[in-house]
């Protein structure tokens, strides 16, 4: 759902990295221009897939003789020896491209795959798992786009596009009642307020506030998540984070929090292990 | 050891990459222009340290007035609690920064960390450990940096200033004979040409052709790898590839080759926990 | 309250872009290289300063050794033969740098200026002003923040940061209550929700889903809007939009409306003439 | 007439811009992936028609699968209701790329509906409307697109591809006579020299020296203009500036002058009102 | 005289060239990081400096703790062992900045000496030496710079900047007085037209148009240069090209021409030898 | 054999470099948008073909819609008046891309066509001529690809993909035998090794140690070469550097050593003349 605008210059970006001044040594001393290949994307560890269309856009803007027959989509659960896609096109330009494609790959699908483990792992408790903005450099949009195909829900993208007041923000501002008066009379009526609190005295002043659209609970106890859950419902929004893992998510989606957030998502995925099996 | 212009221009484009439309909405609104502020870089997980000179960059490319005293370098065993370094300058900046900073900080350091648990199972059996081409987009530089930084050694940097002559090449240029001689007559001297081979009988024709600097021995048995240390010893460098993991990295290593390469180094790192405590 | 990192970037392309092949081919030719000049910026009309940092900002980009005094800031009233500020350096640089730093101070301080018009014109009646996504090319950073600096409030950045929904995207939904259940669904909880309507019988469904955070009433009549708002109060944030000029928009804030928004404000601003007098 | 590669550049940079982290939230949200849709591009308000390729560009930049039927040109008058352009394609698309299409043409049609009316203004008088660098950032060659678009001519494009000696570069050179012939050894054959008079004493040591192409004529009064433009007929071109307006033009045309030259197209044009007809 | 601005951009692109992915591997592990140096650019062969300020840029910008003194300036003549600066500072970044800092020297350099031999070759004709678009792909400012260094004087800049009428151009409209005629009623008042011709007849038309401002008289013999420069004299400026070389470029400057364009300046000189010479 | 990729970012910005602020003011002027044209590249001097790929990616990125018949390809010997290829499309894009394209093909053919002639001299020795570092800024991957198409090959392309110790990096670290042990033990094994002698004894101590891939033999005489040669046959790569030219690189080469380099390839090659005739 990125736009190919934005896709295509990652990719490009990334293609370039590999090729550094500019070649493949080893395929223009090796393969002859005019050879063709065929290769298939197949899953070699079950997960989620995600990443496709940058896989593929990696050899189309290597080459753009490439024909595609594509067999699963990003979301779908892929099981060790499934076809993924067919390539057809210039040998060398599918060996390449074939480091990029699937570096892309891999990790995209790692970190899908990964979501929808803590996904399943609250299910039917009503919790949403969502992301933070601990992401690796420069990959920000595409490792949120993988949270979301694994089944997660987005953060916030940036220092922009949300307000979110932590507690340095407040030692510098007096009070959460201050700072949540001008959060809410700075802030445009199109941006969200969140505000994080340690305690349940923090949150009760938030909730007597009445200005913030969330509030993140960080690394509450079980039970005083409980207490902040029937506290707030139905006045503001509830996030708890802090010490969320796949052992632990359960026991905190149980207390009733509407959101968990998990900065491992997108720091900390294994790859999925995909690969391109070539048959020249 | 990466070059400033390079450690700058990565830094600027991830500070932009968080601020968007080009505003910290929340800082604007919360923390005084004038407001100065002291935080401290603080290990919460033992580890290897990499990315100071990333993390201190990203404060510093958000406003020129910061001050900091470092008390750890990059490749430094970091044990919980360990002062990394502190920082003095504008509270505004110092929380705008304090995201980007840190996301270099735990991921270099997550795979120097990880990094160091492999050389330190290979510990006297001689064989170096060494990275691939299976990084993220866009972070190749800096994820080789941190696998040199936690003792490791790196592998070539892209397409273009090694040969690595792949299985798939040689079905292309009919024997590995050939494609030997293809190579060595077409690679500048200042270039060396790995090869990658599966069976011992290959390894015989690699040696036999003495055109290869490097031979992959990728998903040899244990027996098979010794067998081939053996016969290659003194006529050619080894790499041992393939189901390489912190269980099974000592058994290879023991089997005398030269090189491990381990694409989970950058492509499956978990982050490394390092938080940053303001006191403002 | 842009980055400076924003503000630097968006200036040297402007100062470049000025430059064209890199050169002042009249100051080469006839200002000796050492020579130094003093210049103040000065309002030759009257209006809210806006865009000082990018205009300052052209001078030290184009030698480092440029001093300032400041004697207005961001957001001031300044009345014809104000002085702004005084600026000190090389002369050839100063003459290099004046257009390109008189261009960003007009055209900003000519939006703050209209913007501060719309504010007056709806005092007292608890309106806000707000602007759109009508802005130009390349400018819309810099264009939202001088709507800020003349008292208005910033509308969504652009497509990624809010969600609003328009009669096209109903079209293509099916009904106003299941273009917003599946938005709903589907946007994080970081995110708003704005919904467009043209009449009030939409306005009613809209109310009865309950899943918009804002309702867009466009092009109502006075009647219609001041209906809705009674409608609305309470229930949903409410704006105006469609035929908002400054005659008509103190009618439309009277209507009772929280917020109304006008594509004029960054679209059609006329520039503020604003001087450079240089005494070299 | 800008190169397509010029084009295609800002017109992408625009889509990024309001795409920001890289995708269309509510488009995605709701419009279904193989949705097709139809729209007409129609002028609300009477004008000259400028922007077209831009326009469509941000369509087909988008999504390459659009077709468009063109029924007016740049440079045609438009009426309200004609239509400009349709355009068929992926509905998600269409919704996506239509603001950046409009923000285009808006502008440049404005600007080439005002620089229109100041060309009615002077007909008959021989006298040429001209531009000035007083232009909005990064907008500068679109600029002066719509401003020849619009029946105007160009001035210089930048400080590097003309010269143009403003009285503050006399200041510091001594003389007219100096810098004309300063100007004059110094500047390339395929340059033309401008300089600025405030007297009629000026221009007569202007014309003495024969050594620059054209005169700017700046604030002269209507009595001052005509004595210039009998000294200068047939030995220098004249270019009147200051004080231009659509209620003074006349009269400055009115006294011989070849051109007259006004900051206003660019900095103060309002915008023309054009609107996306979606018919899904 | 170029901006730094300009200069900084293409010198940090430069270094990024040479250094790849972002390091000096040599220097990382040969040079301490505290060790200081000391090293002198040194002229080798007689010649003209060009070129300076990008070479000393090379430096700082790898390290800002540099520090320079400098004996001579472009345009000064250099004599073998001729010191031109000294440089001091961090010896690892001395060594990796030496090779892009000399690269720009002897190129700038080899292209002002080339000049000065055509500019003393016509030394007393009245002829001056200029340039054409006949440069090496993103080295035309730079290379232009040099020209005018080495005495020459440039010729336009680009396809935007001035008008050059070729024969091809011609057969397209029809004939000399057609193409002046449009090309003069659509040029603006600041752009100067030029005009190829090949024959002593398409001068004389050219001439009764009086429309344009230089003609080039292209591979002309002598002897109808004399008679074209006597035709032309005081009607228009001449530009002598084709077959210009050292041999052959002071009997075309005895003809009487005005100016003298030579592709050679820029697209073969040869690089004058300058050393760096490392006193560390 | 480089990536299109890189092709088309470099023919690009070469292209945006002519145009300027983005037009061709005499084709816009002169050139029926419709007309169509048709143009052949020829050679006017003996030489070796080079840049053929990119000469027509200028033309094809100008507008999409031209055919090319090519009749000879990179690396083929051509005549005066041999037609490389015939051009057809857009005749207004033909003349804008013209210069482009011919400045490419001129400088790459001047290389490959010097490259050959050094390749010449040397035939039957087997020696390898080989290029530098010593290239001009932003086209050192394109000058490689031009020595290699005139049987030269390529020495390292950066600082980054191989180690040359030279003078500079020894006198900081003690003794050859030390940094040799210094690089060796930090160098990846995908990397090279090369170092600078200056005398035979450092030869000598090169060869004691063992650890270098390549010496480069700088300055030395023809007497001390064969000498030099005749210490390392069998033991290590001998490349001579310094004072070679087109009268003493066969007797070099006689010397037995592997490799010549010579920095003229890149730095002083002059232009082949090519020319496109058109045939509108």
């Amino acid at each position: 759902m990125l736009s190919n605008l934005f896709i295509e210059d990652i990719v490009r970006k990334t293609l370039m990295e590999d090729l550094g001044r500019g070649f493949d040594i080893t395929g223009n001393l090796l393969i002859p221009g005019d050879a063709l290949g065929r290769a298939v994307l197949r899953a070699r560890q079950p997960g989620v897939l995600c990443g496709l269309i940058p896989a593929l856009t990696a050899f189309s803007l290597t080459d753009p003789d490439f024909s595609f027959e594509v067999e699963a989509q990003d979301g779908d659960i892929i099981q060790p020896g499934d076809t993924i896609a067919a390539i057809e096109g210039p040998a060398r330009a599918l060996l390449t491209a074939e480091r990029t494609a699937l570096n892309f790959l891999i990790h995209l699908s790692g970190i899908a795959t990964l979501t929808m483990a803590f996904v399943d792992e609250v299910e039917g408790t009503g919790a949403r798992i969502t992301c933070t903005r601990k992401t690796l450099p420069g990959l920000r949009s595409i490792q949120k786009y993988a949270v979301l195909t694994g089944g997660g829900s987005n953060h916030r993208y940036g220092l922009d596009d949300a307000i979110l007041i932590k507690d340095n923000h407040i030692a510098l501002a007096g009070s959460i009642t201050d700072v949540l008066d001008r959060a809410r009379s700075g802030a445009g009526h199109t941006v969200k307020i969140e505000i994080e609190v340690d305690t349940l005295p923090q949150l009760e002043e938030v909730l007597k506030s009445g200005k913030a659209d969330i509030v993140m609970l960080d690394n509450f106890t079980l039970d005083d998540l409980k207490t902040a859950v029937s506290m707030a419902k139905g006045r503001i929004v509830t996030e708890a984070s802090g010490g969320v893992n796949l052992s632990t998510v359960r026991g905190i989606a149980e207390t009733g929090v509407d959101y968990i957030s998990a900065g491992a998502l997108t720091h900390s995925a294994a790859a999925l292990d995909i690969g391109l099996d070539v048959e020249i």
